[in-house]
């Protein structure tokens, strides 16, 4: 008996095309994004991995990958629950920074610090620049929980009470549940899946567009470590290419 | 005090542009179709027409209406329900024939009978039918509620139930509902919330792609009776089109 998990990141975005931070601006696909996720929704249906039901963050870029990997398994019509807490990390006054600029600006090591570290966020983000979400109606409800800057310990703190709340019932009701999320949200999935520490986590990048499957025990714990890819190949050549965004 | 319910009904399928009669069968939008959900999301945020939830039908052309619009609008990321209760009309036998065809085989009488007679559904769709549902995994849980034929009486009949349990408890939340979904359940919601006759339903065409609003009173009593199109002039050509397809 176990549990069925597919994470899948969205594909490209507009942003990441044009290699500026996103965190939580609110930035469309490219049509490569929506060919990735069309590419993954077909991997799942040609492996018989069906989900019964999807979650998703609030952005339209996961949202969208979403709609277009299902639609590609036959599985549009299947239950959707959203969620801020799977929302990308919120990358404080970088949002809207060129990743090549912010790198030649910085050095190095406070780049490599504020994209990895685990602990340290970005300065905050004003709520009156251009790139905040303050005011924006789908977050009225956070109140105090709403973000200006976030690390990747932030993330995991705001994505588990989701992941306890909402996710693990649809696994223990049997379901097969695909999340499709972000490069933030989902590594901090992954590594409290994995039990991955601290330290090891920066070293962990997911790539867009490839299903990652975990078939989790009845205690909720990975058959397999790290799960599996559909297409191991293409994933850990995509998963070099992200590593080396910025350079 | 009014609740606010938008009615849209999807833009043109495959189907349609062929002009084969549709029903269960799963066709996807056409590029057009597409075009005209985008539009209809236009037209919402134009208006500041905000939905803060859809419902939607099983069907891929309802669901991918639905998706765009919202994302035309910017409001993709509210939340989703679902329900075959929205779907459209079962057709019958008649699923996958062609609408010219049927009407020459079958003379005026018979083939406007079966388009809009109130209570005479078509003959049932056998089960190993090319175009059965039977089967269908979205449709696992309906046992003996699957229908083989419907006739609008018939839609009315399943679609009420959701109307009393989903969409009112969300009206009477104060949220603007978007329901998008087909010609005839959006019929069966409008003929019940405008009281009108058995024989009046029959001249009724909702157009494709074109919001319909309507402001309800404390006892969903429409203020307007007929509700209101965002575009009336636009609206009124459309639907004079669907009245006479198959000619």
């Amino acid at each position: 008996m176990t549990y069925t998990l597919v994470l899948l990141r969205h594909g490209e975005s507009e942003w990441n095309a044009k290699n500026l931070f996103t965190g939580w601006v609110d930035v469309d696909l490219t049509e490569k994004g929506r060919v990735e996720a069309v590419r993954g929704g077909e991997q799942l249906r040609e492996a018989g991995l069906l989900p019964d039901v999807v979650h998703t963050s609030l952005q339209r870029r996961a949202i969208t990958t979403a709609h277009l990997a299902l639609d590609a398994a036959d599985r549009h019509w299947i239950p959707v629950r959203r969620s801020w807490r799977l929302n990308e990390r919120h990358y404080g006054a970088l949002q809207g920074k060129d990743k090549k600029q912010t790198l030649e600006q910085y050095g190095e090591e406070q780049f490599m610090t504020w994209r990895r570290s685990f602990d340290v966020p970005p300065p905050p983000l004003d709520d009156d620049d251009q790139w905040s979400q303050a005011g924006d109606p789908r977050y009225a409800d956070l109140g105090d929980e709403m973000p200006r800057t976030e690390c990747l310990k932030d993330v995991i703190g705001r994505m588990l009470p989701y992941w306890e709340s909402a996710v693990v019932p649809d696994l223990e009701a049997d379901r097969t549940v695909l999340v499709a999320a972000h490069g933030n949200s989902l590594r901090a999935i992954v590594k409290h899946l994995d039990g991955i520490s601290d330290e090891d986590i920066a070293g962990l990048n997911i790539p867009t567009g490839m299903p990652l499957v975990y078939r989790l025990d009845g205690a909720l714990q990975p058959t397999v470590v790290g799960g599996e890819y559909l297409d191991p190949d293409a994933a850990a050549e995509a998963a070099a290419a992200v590593a080396n965004q910025g350079r």
